[in-house]
């Protein structure tokens, strides 16, 4: 459960419907009772239920849930449905659907990943970065959840993450032991992640002993060599892959025995068709 | 110029750095003076630079920006530069990037869309929905228009549009006419547009003579029929096609002779590539 | 139906109790249940009901609402009635009274203009402007639909209206015919309506043929003569007039046969009496 | 000095201007530099400049304030003027432009209050209630303020003042003198005022003695007679008239030496016209 | 009864809950239901309860108030008590428990005061300052008034105090008497209270005749002899003692006859140990 | 540097000052030209000074920084001083005294504590809990930092911490190895602390192997058996203490050789005092 503000759950809102629908005041339908039922056209993995249904119920609509986030269900399944007056319904209509489509989407693209990685092993973790679309981190948080997804890094401020611009200000940038040996004193409650942006570099971060490698942009026989090293090296670091991974490449890296990949592609997955009735009763 | 408020520029930043980087903070190298440099990979259209240079901006940095929104860069472009702390740098860094990448990859979208249509048709345009991603329709906004596209509706509240799902609520749902009659008696100050869903209302449509019908996921040929009975009528309705226009078939459309593109494709582009360099001063 | 957001709603709130009643507490009264009732001192138009209501309801009330917005009553007639704690209704009472106050004055005027003009012709429209009150513009929509009148624009970002601000700043400022036909082809969703200042700007004017020509201040004459001049030329051009339109001429100009009214006044209007009584139950 | 937040500002220029003026982009001037300057049309009192000169600020703009606020100018004195690009200026002529009108017509409507009750008594007092409009509280201080006016309450939460509302839900409503006594003992800080409703009532309250009695809606003959029973007692209670008191009606009560008078009537003041014009440089 | 915005509470749930707990969530207990209890450990005073109630019930559950702000209990007592998914009950627990424990340990300490000096005499008044923790005034206010104690000033706005950092800026910053007569007359509806930071400066201050002066910092010695010089003055001027007036020595002070404490000190009180049970059900 | 938000700067202004300052306003020093300073009574750590600078920027003054966040400073030191009008300065006096104050008595404690524990082990880590008051949480944690202290957890949603809470709810609540395997597995990302209540859950702990153990209200003597059972275990788990760790045990605790503090009682600090002179210029 993630807990949406009402202002959070206000701006998806207004940032439609800022001062209500011109097209039902102007056919002067507000009044008129109906209802409107969300289905899911394709079959797949649901996400956006709980706030899409905290959305509908801000307007004052008694919304029923027939799914909770994360189920999967057949193609054209009802996911929610609600009774109102017009002026309600079309005030929600598209902002919900809009909810439901867009995590879908992340949560459907989320699944499949999990799903590959997991066929070669089932303790695969696929874990959403923070690159997702401004002003969408927390939406997209619920639905990877709901996809079976893990979130890397939830932002800057609580887990620790060494890119090569932060280690370019360094006094020694290359001396990654001092880096990792600093960072464990400093920072015992964290496990300490660095990313490698090149294969090279590898041989020299084994020694330094992190928590984990992160291996950006690395090819799946750059694993492979990377993971021979670890091994030689006998040192516990634990190997990530990110940097492109996505749902076309992930059962290959996954066939390398990495177990932790890191993603930003289901934020840019096309959104599900969720279709939308409104009826009259 | 979209103007952003401080708590719209805030949430952006704050979804990230809520608490500051736990990373440059715990290396010990917050006061460390360096040089940020944004790159656009790729060659394209820019979009995000007046966002990101005011998240920067309030972040007590002073970005250069090298290039203005809706201009078009060779690829490995300087799109700004921006000296200061390390701290600063990196609490602004992905959200500046994020920004940018996910912009220029809508704008380059809308502007691919739009020259395909306008190579057809000088005159054409790409007009984007309300079907933005929950919390992005100011920021989506502004890369349309980056992009060289339009907005088809801002939102509910100023401009009409009758779907199906209005039309079933009034008394007489198939009385084109009278919906028509009534939007312009009521509306006078707005177009007046129907959605029509299936070939088999257009004929009754036009005769109602909105100002536009807006043919919703209409075949290449279901539009030509629809031009033809159209023109029959004699009437100066415009038509618009609308439902599953995307960058591979607007070509195909345009040449119908239809000008009106209305779509949701560019907010679910692939974000482009940002190069960001953080390198010591 | 105007949703206003638990933000807008607790601003009216705030603004007047932001830390209690401190009459209630000092007189040690918080806990003594009472019945608080909302009565409209005159007959006529009634607004501001669902927004009352939603504050109320915010303190842990549950108010009856005995009437909705847009109904005329007679004169003592009770809008509203709650029960509950005096430390509820003390934090509620002025504010709930200043919202149902200050929209029915705004709708009562709007009632009155709506009804002179249909006096003369049954589908004249009254469109209020952007005019509002800095901080009003949302409930004073809502007022303004109680009242019967519409909104002419609800703000920048959707509708056209070229000022004389605008055509200045254009290379050929008096080149009507340009600008119409420019706007015409970005805007195809939009009606073009431009703003004439003065008598002598609407031969040309008529010639650029915008959908709507906006007269501002311009005398009952100079309407007339306007109206002659489009009569003559054959376009289908509507006339609207703005600028000094109100209560007291709204009439006389509603003789010359133009339908379309634009007026800030009934922003300004006189709040109506809401006689607030609270008892002892 | 009454400081605005950035949420308040921000709240000001974006009900009107939320995405842009779609006018000023149509017709392709956004870049267009020019000027714009707000002129006062009547001679009178100013106010709302350090507000219209903060909200032009957050524009980009660098305003130059030829006028502070609470100063009288002769008619068409320029109060602001400030030079940028069109869709700056556009962006925010008028919102600064409506907060300057309101402004001073508060402003002025005080203004003529206090010069008349002042050329009675130079020590007479102008107080306005908290029966502002909703959602203009702050910006009415800052009018009354620039008007010579007071605040009588700002809000619920620091001041005392007993109205007949509060009274009736006391265990022994007419027992006056308990509840003043009540109050002076748990307010020590606060003055204690208590709002009379009938002229009936001031015999037993002039026993009670509170600080100041609040007489609402009494003719101007009813408060001779009431300062007459206060004189007999030789209590040191002040006596302040409210409800009704007005620009028309002031001098008259101030006749009677009556130096508070309570009044909401500048919040409901007619707007001053405020001439703006945008030209090219 | 303060009334609490949506925005305020959910600022309290979103600092510590923002993305939800992972721990629940690791541990694949979301949706296990269970109950919590919250217990005060020590006996006393009890706030925070209304607050506490409020956030709960935003998070979806359906709290039970066993007590009400302001009571006194038992060691042990329960406080509240709530049913719900282990995801809901983590996600509100510690703030819940913050809100209570740091309450009920502001009113404690209010409440420990106001006995000392009340058991000297029964009408003594405990009024906290503006020296609030920055962010806390409003939850701070709720606490000290279920301490049984009164806001001295609830900010800058509505109440007069001059301090020596006001004096200072007075073209005559020791003309006491042309302060307070200036004050009077501007100001007359509210007390007229001057800081003395010496003794020295009583004399003076008590011929100028202020409604209160409150004496900073004074000893127990300093405030006896200010009370003798306003003794043999004859002045109605009231004393109040403020700057370092704490539970230790608040007794003491009021052996001297002053009736009114001004103080901060329980703003930093220690808070109480509330013991939270969360069991399955 | 943590970021505060336009917002969270505006809070702490507007809790104060929502309408001005009345005493300077009433006193008519508006406009008088002043210079503020701000001084640290006693000697010891600063803090708050970023946050109290940038509020009174936001006032329109430009305030001069003497000392940055962190060092320390002696008896009487200068920390920030700014020039301007009265209305500013005192819009902002109290707001920013209360920051430094508050800050700095956070700091000064936390510093205290550091200092104690390295003086044992120069690589002991003092790190602050989740339990901030209500509404303080990033400015205590911009004050811990400045102390020399750690965030030990900065809300729930980023780091994993197993409470008995959690576990009762577990189906096999006491299968320690069951839960740490499952967050190892679950959580590669992250560290595994789980919370012991008693020492006789140390042995099973132990064997469960989770990388740290938080040793709640232990004795020191239950600390080191708790150290000898691990020793013995061989295993690398880290043991932290927390519940009531405080400046006055902590030296005591650090002999155990335990590292790891983990502490809420800087939150509850008292304040630094913080001379704040206004005088003439």
């Amino acid at each position: 459960m993630l807990y949406f503000s009402d202002h959070e759950l206000d701006t998806f809102l207004l940032e439609d419907a800022y001062r209500g629908d011109l097209t039902t005041r102007t056919l002067g339908i507000e009044q008129h009772t109906a209802k409107m039922v969300f289905k899911r056209k394709q079959s797949g993995r649901v996400a956006g239920i709980a706030v899409a249904s905290a959305l509908l119920t801000k307007l004052g609509l008694q919304p029923v849930k027939h799914i909770e986030d994360g189920v999967d269900v057949d193609a054209g399944t009802i996911l929610l449905e609600v009774e109102g007056k017009a002026e309600q319904l079309h005030s929600g209509w598209k902002t919900a659907q809009l909810v439901l489509e867009w995590c879908c989407g992340v949560a459907q693209y989320t699944a499949d990943m999990v799903a590959q990685v997991q066929r070669v092993n089932p303790n695969a973790i696929v874990a959403c970065t923070r690159k997702s679309i401004p002003g969408t981190r927390k939406l997209a948080t619920a639905a990877v959840l709901a996809g079976g997804g893990h979130i890397h890094r939830s932002g800057l401020s609580e887990t620790l993450l060494v890119f090569t611009n932060h280690r370019r200000l360094c006094l020694e940038p290359e001396n990654w032991q001092q880096h990792v040996s600093l960072l464990r004193q400093q920072a015992p409650e964290n496990k300490i992640t660095i990313e490698a942006d090149t294969p090279d570099q590898i041989a020299e971060l084994v020694k330094a002993a992190p928590d984990i490698i992160q291996l950006d942009k690395f090819s799946v026989s750059e694993v492979i060599q990377s993971q021979q090293l670890l091994a030689k090296s006998g040192q516990q670091t634990m190997l990530s892959v990110a940097g492109g991974i996505n749902r076309t490449n992930a059962a290959e890296y996954a066939q390398t025995g990495v177990t932790l990949f890191i993603t930003s592609a289901p934020y840019y997955a096309a959104p599900e068709d969720i279709k939308v009735i409104i009826t009259p009763i």
